[in-house]
């Protein structure tokens, strides 16, 4: 028997709650910024599609009580699922929706997300907070913050392009 | 034109984060803690009706992905909606649901809600952690959490009942 047989099985992480904030400034609009929440087509091609990934989903419906339904797996992984509720939508001004991961079977977060837009001169701060249940160990939170820059920084080439 | 009218009109509060967490103990199992969530009989007797209120509607659908809705109002007040969405369940261990309540058409709060059962010798130890969006001014999540006391007291007079 080898050392690493008589390690214990790793528990099975419990509910961590996290809350991270992440700020970033675009030189569009408040207006163009929001639009890229608002319009499904936009959403589709800067937020969900990518070269890395097939999207098997994607249905969007921006409206209080509205739902997001994505699908996607990369290659060799598991089908990861986002199931969202849009809980407060302010045009130019905030959106506010409910969401929960899960790869396969399994629960990775139960999310709760702010996007507040605030005109900044000519440009738009945006801040993202997250308030979240995180199941993948002491690093899911950490590793949503980094999650949510990348998909920033897609915004960011987006709004440029 | 006298003081109070020369003062500012207040400011419509902004989005205020925040979490807070309640603990409580109840000689029961959690079996018998857990029913009194799952079960919509009883989750309308213990939680929903008051004699302070008029129930209008109270549907509850409790299975992942199953939604409540509960419109009530207090005598001279305006109607109170929450609507909730249940986000995960794990029978007699943990509920996480998303819930955003109005009054009348204004949002009062968008909450991520987890309620975590686990077994104390022969009782219970409930965990409710509440990470929340308030709209009512600083002390909204000092009176949520209040309320959270108060339904919680609520609970433990069902099971005792």
């Amino acid at each position: 028997m080898t050392d690493a047989m008589m390690k214990p099985a790793p528990e099975a992480p419990g509910a961590i709650h996290s809350t991270f904030r992440v700020s970033r400034t675009y030189p569009q609009a408040p207006e163009r910024v929001f639009k890229a929440f608002e319009d499904t087509d936009l959403v589709r091609r800067w937020r969900v599609e990518d070269e890395n990934c097939k999207v098997l989903e994607f249905t969007y419906d921006f409206r209080v009580g509205g739902t997001e339904v994505s699908r996607f797996v990369f290659p060799g992984g598991p089908e990861i699922r986002l199931d969202a509720q849009f809980q407060d939508i302010v045009p130019n001004e905030r959106i506010i929706f409910s969401y929960r991961m899960l790869a396969g079977s399994m629960l990775l977060s139960v999310s709760l997300s702010t996007i507040e837009i605030k005109r900044s001169g000519r440009g738009t701060d945006l801040i993202f907070t997250e308030q979240g249940v995180y199941f993948e160990g002491p690093d899911s939170a950490k590793n949503r913050e980094e999650g949510t820059r990348f998909i920033l920084e897609k915004l960011a080439k987006e709004l440029a392009g």
